[in-house]
């Protein structure tokens, strides 16, 4: 199965601008969405609306709630999203291409 | 003189985030705005507002117009901003710690 979450979820996940050193994607779901299982490589989160959030991640499942205009970083992880509330996610995710200098 | 933006116009760059591989800077001006002489390393800006700018770089000056919601690629750079237009600026950058790997 592909990971790649703009080829696991193409209809919430957009890429919106890619060059050689990011990739630049933009989310967008409703209340009750649920992604597939999918990857992120480290990347910068910046969220442009309020949402509530279940992320399944493979050791553990957390909840977050975030407000617009909160900047998160992701460590690289596979992980399965769900909208647990009642407002539209909608997240801009700056993904770094370059492995990260403290990976062996 | 510094030319960290957060140094030589901390007024309008705030850093909003930081780790070891990026850091993230808030900027928002007013029009008539206009900075000092500053720079970019290789950089991702995402626009929150719409606005009309002129920018003053080493070899040549260009005016932007951008909407909310626009990605733009900054390769590093040494430049001078000004707000030109009716409206505030207000843009994200997230700055690549990292030099370019087609840097020499």
């Amino acid at each position: 199965m592909n990971t790649d979450p703009t080829k696991s979820n193409p209809d919430i996940y957009k890429v919106i601008f890619e060059n050689e050193r990011v990739r630049v994607l933009e989310y967008k779901d409703k209340p009750g969405q649920k992604t597939t299982p999918h990857n992120h490589p480290d990347s910068v989160m910046y969220t442009l609306s309020e949402f509530d959030r279940k992320l399944i991640l493979e050791d553990k499942e957390i909840t977050v709630h975030k407000t617009a205009g909160e900047v998160s970083w992701l460590d690289a992880q596979k992980h399965i999203g769900e909208n647990i509330g009642s407002t539209d996610t909608h997240v801009v995710f700056v993904e770094l291409k370059e492995p990260s200098p403290k990976t062996p």
